[in-house]
């Protein structure tokens, strides 16, 4: 299967959080490569990167960063494929601050944004299959069997003590 | 071409913020649907709304909500199709409450969270179409080519008075 | 007595918090039943549960959830039973997300609300018991006599040092 | 029918955002007393309408106020019955601090805590009514026609334009 | 000298914080008394304090409570004596919620609010003595003396490694 | 009767809200002096009018400010008067910043805050009466003459409709 | 005198809050351009104006931007001059969402951050004419004069009524 | 090389945070001088230092505080200097007040803010350079050359695990 999926985050710190993007896409079987690239320290690699992306048979893009969390914007201007933004969670405000340094962009360049911090990133892995799945019959039968796992695990879980 | 997006929203008073949403739809040419199905008001409708999604045939479902905003998160509990949630604006907490409620989704079902608002709806219109883009070629051509209005629209209007 | 109070959680971690509700219930000698139901992940369930909670015989369903929490609310819009929400406290946004997601209800669905946390789960199993205790004498006999023990307590430590 | 609801009010210029409360109780044909009582500027009166109210047959209160909002919690610390508390928005801080000073009670006394302004009063009303006709088909039945009338309105006005 | 100074907190794990408003007192030799009074808990006997404070000679009274923090604002209800609320720290909203239950009051009951947390309770202390100290010549010294040697803390230690 | 308040103000564009305090201060008696003081367009008059504040015979000072308000707290750091900060409302962010500024003073130099915008202005104003009445009874005759006025009218309104 | 200062702005709508920061720069006879250029938009064209400001004699970047607020950081990554970032007041969440997009930047990039709106954008203005005058003296000292002026307006209007 | 930036800080636990200015700083060469003064415990040597900072030939003020941080503010109103603001994270609201205090200035005096805690110090020195380096050429190359070196540091780092 050729990569489907982009990967990239504005430093390492921020790995530990997308990680788990990439381990739910790992789980779902769908390729991903994945990096760091930052929009303000490596703004023009950015750019190259996002401007590539549709050429190189990209189909979605999940980007996470933080605080003034500029790169899933900034890499949505640049490409028309779908691009899903991860809020980092900051030491200072917890995440808010990249939470809606990220979603609230203006009309004309959107961004899909998910929860803050692992959560999210996970996530922003499963909604890159489902994105990928309404046109790919077999990644949709992969995420709608981790539901049913995931239903079954609830179940057996639902009694306490 | 078929129906590909279904737009709905929690209440007919959320249609001023989701037309938005359909205009942009109109705009680029995607077909859709649009529908009030409330999540506290009538859950079974939407449930079937949300089972019944991909089988008729949809690619992504758009929702609207406001304060306690649980029609995003409780549709994409009940398809595997990706689900955009728009933000409404309250009168009370300026759609803080709808934010939060739509984004932070736990791991497992992810919503793909625009701003809130007027904007918002746009965007959501608009990844709709990057989303079904990045799988069908002329969709894709159409959001490049209102990508380069938009940048001439703004080139044009960059000196000011 | 017969099982007059639903504690039902959107997951086993939700438990720490609202196992403070179960203990105020054993307190004051309320029959009870607990179980994980979420509404995310187990959306049939959760519905299947709200629908024929007064038919069982419940008068009070209590309902736990964190992040965008729509289990209180969801549970509401299919029992006519008052439900109580308890936002459990999140580890990016302390649980403001939950509390938003749950007492920002719209008009005609209400939902309890009661603070976030250990101390809102012990209020919600006392709240339980105060609407019961309302039409069951005994019940609020005992309610009655706990806040005379607290009353007690407080005055007794009320020399400090 | 004797009068099983108290609604209270800190002020009448919180009489616009409450009178949503009474016309629920109307609607739904629970009787009920109102008046204003402010924990602040009658602070004893307040003691007394609290203390009195279970053995004036009341079963539930409901009390309205905004800022730092004290009357839900103080009536609540003279009751045993349940206490609804409804923020009223403030024009400052959006009722924001009216929430915070209502639902974030200390475990031992809690206040049914429900939406900012006029859709929490209107939701007072109903849960309420849901309190009482946990214990009362003939409300509880009024209840579920309500919803039903509430459900076909949604439906038949679901499809825009 | 006379009891000028009453300091009260709504719970013994109040005093971690309420402490420091004792020291400052002790500091500036202002002869206080101090108590556990619950607003929620002990509501006769918070009106009793606040309605005997004026006729036992206090001055000043000192009232810390944390999250919906009604005991600053009751007592002022009760008593034409100035009130100083200490809002304390809380574990979910971080104090927030007790500084805005504390400093909205509405017009006509006043409380003068300090900083949340350690640094609000030693300023209450000092705030209670800089009032006092406006009619009493000997405290205001000891308050002008404090500052000067806290001013020559701060120049002695500007050098900074 | 000599001047025993001082109430200043940024901007005279504060005058708005700041006339609340005069007008309390003028209904309970109590002389005062009003003035246009700038922390950061007049800094110097502002240390001058703070140093000699208690020198002139001032009680205490009313300070009101919006947005980066430091009016309160600079005054607060050149006297050892008690000074009472009133946060104005702002354009932007509501008085939320300007109540932030003022109440969160580092220990040591205390700022008695109020409500935000004119209730906390009104409420200045008797604070300022009640720290005088505390020494002069017949200032503190007059406040709790206004309180029972104040509980007449709402008892008096307290029938609605 | 050459033009020293760059004036941009995400949108045409943004220069009714901009057009303060060009009043100012008038009023100190700092000479300036002035231009549209969006982050989204037009990103290559914000890449190139920043990386060429520095070559074409511009000594300081004034960027103003609403919602998730990327201009000023983005071109603060593109040239080594400094930038000053004027945060736009949004309808929804009135700005906030723009200065944490704006101050919150990462260590490496920053941008010098002012008020919301219309006082930000003035000061953005005085701002950089104060960054110029530290090596200019003729501009320190129209700097002076103003302050001088403001002082004396101030102190002009500081007798009420 | 003389010294051209005073870093000041209100406290010395705001060194930790501040020491991250004064590395930049030494990393580019740029001298400084560094020292602890208090907007609210030595104001009198806060305006002499303010007012005589240009005189003595700095160029630029960095200015540290937390809480209601009136340092940087103050500080501005008394030199026409430019001044960089760094917001200190508070233990209670986590700088949120801090930034608010600094940020929000009134138009006239304007103070260049930066982020929250470390980064905000570290973009301190930083911002520092690139005002001086604007007219030093020398400066700039510094900056010009760190940032080529991050950028270096962030494409070796780039490929993850």
């Amino acid at each position: 299967m050729s990569v489907l999926v982009g990967v990239i985050m504005g430093s390492t710190s921020d790995w530990e959080t997308m990680k788990h993007a990439c381990d739910m896409l790992d789980e779902l079987g769908v390729a991903y490569e994945k990096k760091v690239v930052s929009a303000h320290r490596t703004p023009d690699l950015m750019f190259d990167y996002a401007a590539s992306a549709a050429g190189r048979g990209l189909k979605v893009i999940i980007a996470g960063a933080g605080g003034a969390a500029h790169l899933p914007g900034m890499v949505a201007a640049k490409t028309e494929l779908p691009v899903i933004g991860v809020p980092v969670k900051t030491s200072t405000l917890n995440g808010l601050d990249s939470l809606l340094s990220i979603v609230q962009m203006p009309g004309g360049i959107p961004v899909a944004t998910v929860a803050i911090g692992h959560a999210g990133a996970t996530n922003a892995g499963l909604l890159a299959a489902q994105i990928i799945g309404a046109f790919a019959p077999e990644v949709q039968s992969k995420v709608r069997e981790r539901r049913e796992r995931t239903r079954q695990t609830v179940i057996e879980s639902s009694v306490l003590e």
